[in-house]
């Protein structure tokens, strides 16, 4: 099936009945893995260029999350390869490449010449996919996408790791979310999704771990383009949103100790926090980011804040019942996630459709969080945003994704479970 | 999505997709229905023609199957209209049409003046299809046969009955086909069948009736074009294999019943053996042969025969032991009708592929039935066949579709069970 698909000798009516008995039965480990390693075998996949150990991190993608960012450049700090081969964001998810592209000059289209000529040079890179690394995926994520057979745990599973593994990994770290902002609304859901992912890594000969964590809320206090590169940097200095570094150093200790640079995670992460605490860790970003020939330097551009107050937001609220807005004290008790990243790609920081333009430079500062005390006059919501216009269409998509209530909660774990 | 179909406005990728979901979950009655009623509003029905009730019968097709050929004119003798639009063989399974293109000159392109007048002179004919009737059906059996979604239970039903009822029916009973010669090869299947077709005839205002009947070995002692029509003149004229008269009795006494022509299926039945025999049926055959241009009188042509005894056929069992062949009294256990469809196909009598030229003169007679009692040198089957190196193709065909035992057992009830 995947050959003919690439060769174009099966008719995509016939790959999409598959696909979509694939969704509905569902496939064994042992047809997942096979599967997999036939969408690999449909590409090419990168040589080795050191001798050393190569590890990589995959999301399936959250508001705010900026751990890639961060996690590269720490990990290569530990004599070991990150060949990150990154996407552009669609819909309410980000892009780690359009992040970085905030950078004037980044360039996100390595050859697979300069992609082992970086890795040999400082360890890591953070760069586009090529047509000729698993083609099929692309193939038939395209169709997944127009035939109701995106969520399959067996085809998103192959479709993550053929991509992952043209890479020649031998440890990969899995960041599966959870929660109203992300692809797997539910616990149970995330599971099945990270199971599959380690089964699936392991029956390829790749130490595999995945962590399941917490999507009710954004990663972190940015969401948008240069917003997020500006928090990834602050963590890289040693401070920024405890939740973004604490992430960041979990996923990156795990993978760390799969390739036994440390006998247990609790060591990796000890070292991996040094790695943030010296420097280290930043001056290996700031070498990749000039390597790949963005302007470290220049200080990124963000559009015009506006803050945003509970009472503001209120008003955008059309069935807040007027008894509501005027309790004492109220705590943020949930945001939709799914709402909010339509509000980022209203103000032009997200794509519709692949293709579009974004504006880099706008994005949203949380400046509460799940289960935060707020009164009526307490900011809630920074937005980075030139056009009144704009803003005008986007508050009422953020109001309504924020719910408030009378009643304290304790907030969610940040990582729910860690399976291998 | 049947609108988008037949106007080529939703691409085929995604009716594919969407026939598979269906496939694998399932679909409601209600949703069935409506299924069912989108795809008869997707082409023209057949407007009346006379004051008196509309019948039809529709079988799922099964070896040896000649009941329309009694039928219809059977049932036109009660006062009642049958427009009957049926199809072509395919693979093993027989096509009305074909068995009656054995007469020369018979017509089964009848234009829907033509039905209309023959509906008003006579009360019935059988002839295709036309091109405005139920068009989706065309397209959504092709995509399906190419897409492994044929064994939906909602799509065989909608198929079945958007045809069927773009007649304008009154009444229709159906003969769901079970066993080794049938497509539904469990009870289970065939009655899960018998309940979709019932329900969605109900939902749109059509007496439905199913029957669900045996299909461990064809219908009657002949398989083939001309032999089939043979044996349904036999019929016609009081005699004939009793499963034959017997089954299309019981299906025309339901459907008869079910627009109040007679209080019982039973006293239906009584008047319908009358129809037989006192020649009224045959003549109505007679006047529906002639008014669509087939030569009545003529003597329908028939391959030269070969009678095969048990010894001729054990040799061409591999698998047969010597002792077992030299048993003195064995019973004929079971018929592979998949098996015995394709040495028709074989001799030429059928179909590998939509628009094959068929030989309508070449076909099987049974000379035994499930149960039966033989020896070494009973006659087993004759085979009609001129071609010698046909005869050599097809005989370890039907030699490995019957299985012989030396215990006997009772054979299977004609009918297993009556729905509506």
């Amino acid at each position: 099936m995947i050959n003919g698909l690439v060769a174009d000798s099966i008719p995509l009516y016939q790959i999409s009945a598959w696909s979509m008995a694939i969704l509905c039965r569902g496939f064994t480990q042992a047809e997942t893995a096979f599967l997999t390693d036939c969408m690999l075998a449909s590409g090419s996949t990168l040589p080795r260029a050191t001798d050393r150990p190569r590890v990589d991190k995959h999301s399936t993608g959250g508001l705010g999350d900026k751990v890639s960012l961060v996690l590269a450049p720490m990990l290569a700090c530990f004599d070991v390869d990150v060949p990150m081969l990154s996407g552009r964001g669609l819909g309410i998810t980000g892009g780690t490449l359009d992040k970085l592209e905030s950078y004037t000059g980044f360039r996100c289209d390595l050859t697979i010449d300069e992609m082992q000529n970086q890795l040999r040079q400082i360890g890591c890179f953070i760069t586009g996919t090529t047509p000729k690394i698993a083609p099929a995926d692309r193939k038939l994520y395209a169709l997944r996408d127009v035939t109701g057979t995106v969520p399959s745990v067996a085809l998103i599973t192959a479709s993550i790791m053929s991509k992952k593994l043209a890479a020649a990994l031998d440890a990969l770290v899995l960041d599966v979310k959870c929660g109203s902002g992300a692809f797997m609304q539910s616990f149970s859901e995330a599971r099945k999704l990270a199971e599959s992912l380690c089964a699936t890594g392991k029956r390829m000969q790749v130490a595999t771990t995945a962590l399941i964590t917490d999507m009710s809320q954004p990663l972190g206090d940015m969401v948008g383009n240069a917003c997020e590169v500006n928090e990834a940097l602050s963590v890289l200095a040693g401070g920024g949103p405890t939740p973004v570094r604490e992430l960041t150093l979990r996923l990156s200790a795990e993978v760390l100790s799969s390739v036994a640079r440390f006998p247990t995670p609790e060591e990796a992460y000890s070292n991996l926090s040094s790695a943030i605490g010296d420097g280290r860790a930043l001056r290996r970003y700031q070498e990749m980011i000039e390597m790949q020939g963005g302007r470290f330097h220049e200080q990124l551009d963000l559009a015009r804040s506006h803050t945003i107050d509970l009472r503001t937001l209120l008003k955008y609220q059309p069935n807040t019942q007027p008894s509501h807005g005027t309790a004492a004290t109220q705590y943020l008790h949930s945001i939709d996630g799914q709402q909010l990243g339509t509000a980022i790609v209203q103000l032009g920081g997200g794509r519709r459709k692949l293709g579009d333009v974004i504006d880099h430079r706008v994005g949203l500062e949380m400046l509460v969080h799940l289960s935060d005390s707020v009164d009526l006059s307490s900011p809630i919501i920074r937005v980075f945003c030139d056009s009144s216009s704009s803003l005008e269409a986007a508050l009422p998509l953020i109001a309504g994704a924020l719910t408030f209530s009378e009643t304290t909660f304790s907030p969610p774990e940040l990582v729910f479970t860690t399976l291998s």
